[in-house]
């Protein structure tokens, strides 16, 4: 068994209120020198046998169709 | 600047019926060969400076107080 890790992250140009709510909340709880957070999504996708390259192929087209909108979001692939 | 990530999952021990829900739904959609997913959250910290020994103190505080519930999560952090 492995494990595939699938981060995905708004656009860099799509604006991310959570994450601005976070920052607030950081420098209104006294953590300084923080210039920015963005709030993503962590998948943990555990494929039966070995990762190799059609089990990532078939994990990218899961997080295409699935994990990710890609109209807004990007993604990207690891194995753990 | 620097971009400290901070990566927050449910501990193992601790159910995620999230991540169950997508599981099922890939299975229906005929992903084969996935034996389960967890899903986390990603955070993408901008911090001024360099990522040095104190900034990233400062980060873990900020993850354990304000971005991960120690309780049922856990956390790992990396500069990107």
């Amino acid at each position: 068994m492995a494990r595939v890790v699938v981060d995905v992250m708004l656009k860099p140009e799509i604006l991310d209120p959570q994450g601005q709510a976070i920052a607030g909340a950081c420098e209104r709880l006294g953590f300084s020198g923080i210039r920015g957070i963005r709030q993503g999504k962590r998948f943990e996708v555990e494929v039966e046998g070995e990762a190799d390259e059609a089990k990532l192929e078939e994990v990218r087209r899961m997080a295409e169709t699935l994990l990710a909108n890609p109209v807004i979001e990007d993604f990207s692939l690891h194995v753990d």
